[in-house]
């Protein structure tokens, strides 16, 4: 193997000949129920995990700690390794409610386009099928992120089969609380410090650019949250014989939320955008390798005007950032009642940037809503404290994690980036990716520089309904860690 | 029978040997789901109607019109009548999710008590077991608006198995469609004009006085209605990558919804209160009759302030009132998701005072909502659509029907009412119930007065989770219906 062409060509017949088990077993991982509430799922995505690492000739150890779901270290050790290379994935996901999906999301489907342009279920492509990039794989973890597992793991196979060396010792930690948090990351990485020496931390989840390029990032935001829920008569009434005298929930909610946001987008809770750093010139300079794709996204999602309409998304990502995820007040459309419903509530999440602590964040937006009135509980409220506050609303407080941004230019992250533009024309550099991952802890307890490289289409509708993958896309993934790990052109 | 208290001691004594064969008449006639929107199931109800009225001397005709819910009539002539009365009831019900019910509102179940006061689920009693008055049945319908039917049908055995003579022609009119706004009432009435002469027609529908004590009304509130859908991107987006930059339409709802009322109850729809009729002296005095109960039933209710705080309910309930019935954008608490969502809703009901048309109504409040910036459509958009309107919200409309106040002093009115004061200690009139009734067209179309005879308890749940009936309200039905029809003592 003398050049990165050749390389790019045996990668690529390796996918044309194995390409259908690759999705049979990606169809078989994802039809794994991943969400963290329950343990038991999520020890069973570890065990498959294991022992697909395992058939690679990795070694790998299954970690728990109480009340957590498990996470996965593993180990490829390189015989007088240039570097090595920590990759991290998450392995659980976001609930999904099948009523709104095209397909059960627990069972995968694979389309010949995306549904919005009528793509058709069709079967599993049998052996020396030919599979088309532009068809999709619909299950809930497809893109967000299962993904980049199935992706290293036929990178592995690919070297191996085709006696490709690999340059790099590859480490390895799939977490299984990313969706809800991350509440035990902290701890499973100060118990097993010992394993995640590294140069460089890869973090493979995200999205490549909306352009279809390329991208790197090298932060991502923060992350808090709030379930807010606001009390009205202890019992749904009948809205004709109490409407116009029993309070309505779900009227002192919308007050309270439309209190916090201009419809415009900025957010108007006090010091909300107070404390975030400011960008460093490698930063400021990364803005070249951006397309302006603005327009161009609008068309795409319909979207006439945007929150802060003059200034553009990668702008938008580097501010803190309040969003109404979720909002419940009784049914509405036929299935609506013509009640006062009991309670009403909103799930807000908040996106930080480098320099806002979450907690504080929480506070301040605490702060904002006992001056619109309100008198926070934190539990269901007795008939007692209903009487005592006409304005009362319970509070649940998800303090996620700080934001991070790490230096561009250290050797590490430009040795990923040379590896990434030998199989890409042009690369996007992010300083920081909107999403929010669980840096923080990384960046506080390793001490190591980090570098984001997603392979998933931006048009995945992760977290949403009908989440999914471009089967191109995962060949970009197995192309991009297979130049990573083997680097035979420096 | 000589006097009022040998027919009360009649009809008790009936209760009590038949008691156990009339809740379970109940119970089955409760099981049969009834939602306007199945014509399949409402036939079913309608000619379990029939059945119930033949077997009780009721002459009975089942109409109907296309796409409409049966209209059930019947008649019970007298020889030498002394007038006749025209009664009206309900059978279709609100839609149930049982996921918010304690027990499947499509299975009736009997309690020792309310679920708030920890009643348990008993058996039916067998024969001669004594019933207890505070007992419960839960079911969806068991209040609204099932009970007169078998209150009726009950009362019409005990009068004839005890030689009481029936001093009245009865006519009955049993509507489908009442809780989906009687779309079909008027031209059934029309149609069927020749059929509903009578001196008066009492309504069968609505909870006696918060409490407790016997109540009449002479009109009740119109009803108008609409779904609102406001639109974001044209599929769920993740809030991380998004966030700040697609617009949230649950942010650009809860500022529409509140800027259309305040949380003190003012509605800030231009004109809204505007054309709305006063009352005259009869009304007016009806006020002596109402107890001061306010108090009482905000700590039962767990309000510490209600809306228009200064304010008591009869009076709130003589204006016209605005609602927020349901709200959704996406999923809350445990399920909520990190998206933007893709649409945002809300249903919003709205009282009508006499003078008011609903039509009209609905135009104030679309004014209201062009002022706001929105464009309005009738259905859901298309990309070119979104793309040039920045605020799109879909409205439906729900024109329902004007309120309606009769005079309170004409004779079939006063026979209404001293028939009920023959049984019950003390009576509350009411110029207008909160809650809407399609008198509307009755008194259109058949211009006869209307009195309103309110049978159920007002804690029953009436349109949300757990329906429930107080046995004894049923009783007093059964006692009541018997006073009306057999009227010994003039």
């Amino acid at each position: 193997m003398g050049n990165s062409k050749s390389i790019i060509q045996v990668l690529n017949n390796h996918i044309n000949r194995n390409g259908h088990n690759l999705l049979r077993e990606f169809s078989d991982f994802l039809a794994l129920p991943n969400h963290a509430s329950s343990i038991e799922d999520t020890r069973k995505n570890a065990a498959y995990i294991k022992d697909m690492f395992e058939k690679r000739g990795v070694n790998v150890e299954i970690a728990e700690l109480p009340g957590a779901s498990p996470c996965v270290f593993g180990e490829y050790r390189t015989p007088s390794a240039e570097r090595t290379m920590l990759l991290y994935a998450h392995y659980d996901g976001q609930p999904a409610n099948p009523s709104d999906w095209h397909s059960d999301p627990r069972h995968p489907v694979l389309r010949t386009d995306t549904i919005e342009n009528g793509g058709e279920i069709r079967s599993f492509p049998s052996p020396g099928e030919p599979i088309d990039q532009d068809w999709r794989i619909y299950a809930r973890s497809a893109s967000d992120d299962k993904a980049p597992f199935i992706a290293i793991a036929a990178a592995l196979d690919a070297l191996r089969e085709n006696n490709v060396p690999i340059t790099s010792n590859l480490k390895f930690i799939f977490e299984g609380e990313e969706e809800i948090g991350s509440p035990h990351l902290a701890e499973y990485l100060q118990k097993y410090k010992d394993k995640l020496h590294a140069d460089v931390l890869a973090i493979c989840d995200g999205p490549v650019h909306q352009s279809g390029r390329a991208q790197l990032f090298f932060g991502a935001r923060g992350y808090a949250g709030l379930d807010i829920t606001v009390y009205g008569p202890n019992r749904h009434l009948h809205s004709g014989h109490y409407g116009n005298w029993a309070p309505n929930p779900s009227l002192l909610l919308v007050h309270l939320l439309a209190s916090m946001k201009e419809p415009g987008g900025r957010v108007l809770v006090d010091g909300f955008y107070d404390g975030a750093d400011t960008l460093n010139d490698d930063e400021k300079k990364s803005f070249s390798t951006y397309p302006d794709n603005d327009e161009k996204l609008k068309k795409e999602l319909g979207i006439a005007q945007t929150e802060g309409d003059d200034e553009n998304l990668i702008e938008r990502l580097l501010l803190p950032s309040l969003n109404i995820r979720g909002l419940d007040g009784g049914e509405t459309g036929r299935q609506a009642q013509n009640v006062i419903p009991s309670s009403s509530s909103a799930s807000i999440d908040v996106r930080l940037v480098k320099g806002i602590n979450p907690g504080a964040m929480l506070d301040r937006i605490e702060t904002h809503i006992r001056r619109q009135g309100f008198y926070i509980i934190r539990d269901e409220p007795d008939n007692e404290t209903r009487m005592k506050y006409p304005r009362l609303v319970k509070v649940v407080r998800h303090v996620g994690y700080a934001a991070v941004r790490t230096p561009m230019d250290i050797p590490a992250a430009q040795y990923i980036r040379h590896a990434v533009e030998r199989i890409a024309e042009e690369v996007v550099l992010l300083p920081t990716l909107g999403a929010s991952l669980p840096l923080h802890d990384f960046d506080e307890l390793l001490h190591i520089p980090i570098v984001g490289i997603p392979i998933a289409n931006h048009d995945n509708n992760q977290h949403g309904p009908d989440e999914n993958l471009r089967i191109g896309n995962m060949w970009y993934g197995v192309t991009l860690f297979a130049s990573m790990f083997s680097n035979v052109i420096k």
